[in-house]
């Protein structure tokens, strides 16, 4: 297998303040599928592409935030592998039994990064009973709605220590970094990581703050349904935060809003094709501004400072 | 490393007959940029956002056609360690040293396939002086030229025996096979293979003449894209061979039409993102015709026919 | 009024086979809307961004076909003036009473041109109720439907005597040519003829038999909603004629095919902005080709073959 | 003729302070060519798609601005009539000879409106020798550079009194009034005004100072070509002002930014069609952030403020 290891991230589980409003959202303004409901009341959600059980579950909490990431796994074999790197590396893992947590996933292991962050890998989950068609196939199987996310794309994570955090994901997930961003004094201040040709799986900022959500990202497929997405946030009245905007980081095309129980949501079309025989892209921290929103070039603050 | 073993396809070598035509074409109108000519004359070219030395090269010859596809692979442990598989597969390697046939290659490894088409394998290879940008980059260093042509993307090759050929690029190139063709009877009649997230770095039909090749496909980023091509191709007089069009295989959006030399280049974009783990896609032969040119549904007979 | 006489084309009747499938062709895949019905069953119906109260009326009928074309005029005084002078062309008119032929609409009048088509003028009509938002206006007010149709365009009538026809567009409609294809011998072959700044409302194609019809065009926004049209339209299992491609003459981006009564039925978008004042393009009827499809450059027979 | 009176704004004087990099701007940037210089060194400029002689003056200046705006007039006779009815409205109004301020265009007439912005009217220009091809027509007859702009668009104006500029324009200039901004107790805060079908040649916001200029307007094709136009700003260190961004008002695709002499330009695309007869869009003014700004629904305070 050319693709090992961590495949993607395959499945998040958010917190919802407003479970009607943001599962409203989630529905019928992202375009996402519901799957089923757990028997305590956690909602399981899929993109109309993708072809695993689910990889979005909203949870009624008193706060809005992440519960956790999933990554899948190439296989079995390797899902022990990196379970016991993990442990090597000094994270404690725990296993989760095979349809409890999550209905349709096998057997996962959870443990906690540096960061304050819960990670979670699996390798074998159920296919979809509404996946994309596989016999003699149309583009789509029924006609997207909403913003017609694609797929759950990738997390920016904010917490401590992610010089440790982007160590363990290349060495024990198999990742690579295609992008940085350094102070001045050569600190890593942000990294874009990925296992595949996406620019990103996921990317950290440090922060003191462990265990921070900065926003949860889903692709579209065309600058075209970017703007979609931006009369779609008019139209509903949700608040944007920022966008549409290139980021010259990872060369995606993106907008920024709140979802209705205050969780920041990319939705993002567009990024280079990560290759990791390529170079590292590397920004100064003083050039980070114009890294996030090309087209001013200047930092927008409260893409630093809010988070969740 | 997550992406391992070969990597993509890196570098194609073409004959072409009337040299001057075929290179203006490349340079001027598909907007690849000259990196140089070997001393035995032939053109070096790359497209503005690849990162290697050169990606193409331009042989004159008394007849145009494929010379050889050369796959990058991640490492120097791996290029060995596929060369000794291939070795056990059945097909004999050679080796190329470094810096002779290719200038800015390493050694290069060359051997046959069943099909009769020519592959080399290699891993080393110089950067571009004139790559993307890595160091606060802008998302492209000079404007773009012509089709705006991203990156060499994928090969379709015409032969006999592509069940072997599949099986070898699954079991010693580590490849998988996210789309096939199969008769009424259960034989492959094509294969789409990919060794990372693209749908296909290549792709197979059977067909009784060895090593032939059917198109040579370069990436552009978007459907305007398609559009400027498509437009650039009648300005230019070239000739149109069919779209622009959707394949629901790959779900790429593409026009073909011929360089000046008569070989058939595909120009194209989009395209789903393949997964090893996602279920195989399978198409009954007889749909074959909507499979490649979903909008009509019908096979056009010259894209059976017509190869070099 | 800057804009005055003839404003556009603003209602067509068509003639369906099989209503019921047709109906839900214009409604569920074009994205039009009912409006209602009339006492004798025809439907009325209209693009989501249109005004006046309906834009297209079906009529079940033995053979598909059009019934007639409307064209809106300024106002009253202009609706009396195009009247008198129709007559003093040599076309005799027929008056229409108010909201007895078409609900909603004012007093017409009818005549036929010298190419055998049933021509109405008027200019009283009611607002639709579900028209676009006039107070603090959305783009649109409710999500646009399969191919997102924007508004009923233009049509191509083919005929005999189509230089007379142009003759009286321009004289009495007060319409202007910006694009001509002549014969080698300098007669007229086909004219495109607006009122407005679109390339044409209308065209002709100078052909034996009266009152044909070769297709009816409607608007869409971007290329890529002429994308996602043809990926409709294979979804759908509705024939496709011709595209996508792009008409040199006009600029548009368009994709031809039959709805399912038979009638050819255009989807567009793009096409230059049309000024009295520019100079008119010509094209040789050896270049008519490169003049319909660009980017082959080839005249399909089928297209000046096939009509109803 | 139906598209009668003034047919749109078809030449701009700008006073720039930078001339030699507010030329580089114009020219690589915007992409317009350079027709010639005037005899006193003022430079005049075309878009690739204009046909006549030229559309944008650049004149060397200690500040930067608006020296006038020409509207081109569909003939002689109603030029006269239109500067006949100018004088009558009360705005006395002074003979241009041909080819003396502006080199290929026939005789105007200038007067200055209560807003105390000039306005000229002409009929006669010459083509430009370098415009759109009009045999067998290509297109575009060599690629459009930088930005890609196809034409001079419109202007948004900042004066006094402008209820009196909307009912000269309406009265005397045969323009009509699609969309229309009013304070809570009835009065004009601004208006978007045309007199063909684009939604606006140009428009005004009530401002106390006289002879304003907010920003001039050039058309994009596509919303693929304001992204490039964004990428381009950022490449080329403009400033941003605003965008990319949805104006609800007017419906149009756009992104505002300054160039070198610190004059506002717009880039846009889109925008409803505008008809005569269909009813006026209201907005309230405490939605103008929502009109102008759709995607935050927020106004930016520079826009309301920062003129030249």
């Amino acid at each position: 297998m050319a693709l090992t290891q961590t495949l993607r991230p395959g499945l998040i589980q958010l917190r919802v303040l407003d479970f009607d409003k943001s599962l409203h959202f989630f529905k019928e303004i992202l375009g996402l599928d519901e799957v089923g409901r757990t028997s305590d009341g956690r909602v399981m959600l899929k993109a109309y592409d993708e072809f695993d059980h689910h990889s979005v579950v909203l949870r009624k909490a008193d706060a809005s935030g992440l519960d956790y990431v999933a990554f899948k796994v190439a296989n079995k074999e390797q899902l022990e592998e990196i379970k016991d790197k993990t442990e090597k590396f000094g994270y404690k893992t725990t296993e989760i039994a095979a349809n409890t947590e999550q209905p349709g996933f096998g057997k996962q292991y959870k443990f906690t990064l540096c960061t304050g962050h819960e990670l979670h890998i699996y390798n074998e989950v159920e296919l979809s009973k509404d996946g994309p068609m596989i016999k003699n196939p149309n583009p789509w199987h029924k006609p997207p709605r909403g913003f017609r996310a694609v797929r759950l794309d990738h997390f920016l994570l904010y917490g401590p220590g992610i010089a440790e955090a982007e160590r363990f994901l290349i060495e024990v997930f198999g990742m690579f970094v295609p992008e940085v961003c350094n102070t001045a004094d050569g600190k890593r201040l942000a990294a874009w990581i990925t296992g595949n040709n996406k620019p990103h799986d996921l990317a950290f900022v440090e922060y003191p703050k462990p265990n921070t959500l900065h926003h949860v990202g889903f692709f579209l497929q065309t600058w075209e349904d970017v703007l979609n997405a931006a009369d779609l946030i008019a139209i509903n009245h949700l608040k944007l935060d920022i966008g549409p905007t290139r980021h010259a980081i990872t060369r995606g095309l993106s907008i920024y809003f709140w979802e209705p129980s205050g969780l920041r949501i990319e939705t993002y079309c567009g990024g280079y094709t990560a290759n990791p025989d390529n170079p590292q892209r590397v920004w100064d921290a003083d050039q980070l501004g114009r890294g996030l929103f090309f087209f001013s070039g200047e930092m927008i603050p409260s893409f630093l400072e809010i988070v969740t």
